[in-house]
């Protein structure tokens, strides 16, 4: 099944310049949204994973599936203000201004193998920072693995040492 | 399996005087984030539904493990500027300020059986502008279900006629 024909492109959103990749009609459709899930089931199975974590709001997308199939924990990564209970934060630089994410604190046990899970690498600020929130509890991160990749951005790059897949690049 | 014993409750969250249900141990324990999908895809089978339809970010949680679960579409709406293509748009009032949710045109099809997802119940404003996203659409919302629903706010009321199902209730 041929995954890329069900994302969209948008010209100049969400500015000028900007080829959006748009993953809703992948989504919007049962077959391929299942398989798509499949794949990430299956990395994660080679990779081992204990639990998965994903950053709001598009990593739950895939990474509550992929969590519930496999009957083992989602722990989100949520912006300032959003985890009730006490968390561990990093905080990193976007073009313009600056952007916090958080984990509870009690979301990862020391040791725990680690799969995160988003929609997109990109410039690989997001995942930088999950990884980073992951490694401050203690936890191992044993892969990353996204619906799409922009390879020109080498967001793959902030993530030496750990296994990455992606099911399609750009 | 007693899924209440997996939420948190958090006083004082986001403001004073608030009781904020943390869901984030239930996500946490893959058996009762497993265990919750089942019972609201067992919900989903038996309204029939052909599309499941959540709104960002916490509609995603339940939502999109019960679309792949059953390998159905799943529709997100969101909030102003994250969809890229044309939308139809639903505004309500907050008790501070309003908000203003979308969903893309071409996310549901006329006649089609809808079931809105979302982890809360509370006042019912989201849910009822799903709704009214989903019915400008032509869709037929079958069903709206919910982990918690906050009973003593009424939200139900906003649902007449709507086949409502909640896991626990406080």
């Amino acid at each position: 099944m041929d995954l890329k024909q069900y994302i969209a492109t948008i010209p100049d959103f969400p500015q000028e310049g900007i080829l959006f990749r748009d993953i809703t009609p992948l989504m919007a459709d049962g077959k391929a949204f299942r398989e798509a899930t499949e794949r990430f089931v299956a990395f994660a199975k080679e990779v081992d994973a204990e639990v998965i974590v994903g950053p709001e709001s598009r990593g739950f997308i895939f990474g509550c599936p992929v969590a519930t199939e496999l009957g083992i924990g989602f722990i989100p990564v949520r912006k300032p203000g959003k985890l009730p209970r006490e968390t561990v934060s990093f905080e990193y630089d976007l073009e313009y201004g600056s952007n916090e994410l958080h984990v509870h604190k009690d979301g990862i046990k020391p040791g725990q193998k680690v799969l995160i899970i988003d929609d997109l690498l990109a410039t690989g600020g997001t995942i930088e920072a999950s990884v980073n929130l992951v490694r401050q509890l203690g936890g191992e991160v044993v892969g990353c693995a996204f619906l799409i990749e922009l390879a020109d951005l080498n967001g793959r790059e902030k993530l030496k040492g750990i296994d990455v897949f992606t099911i399609m690049q750009y």
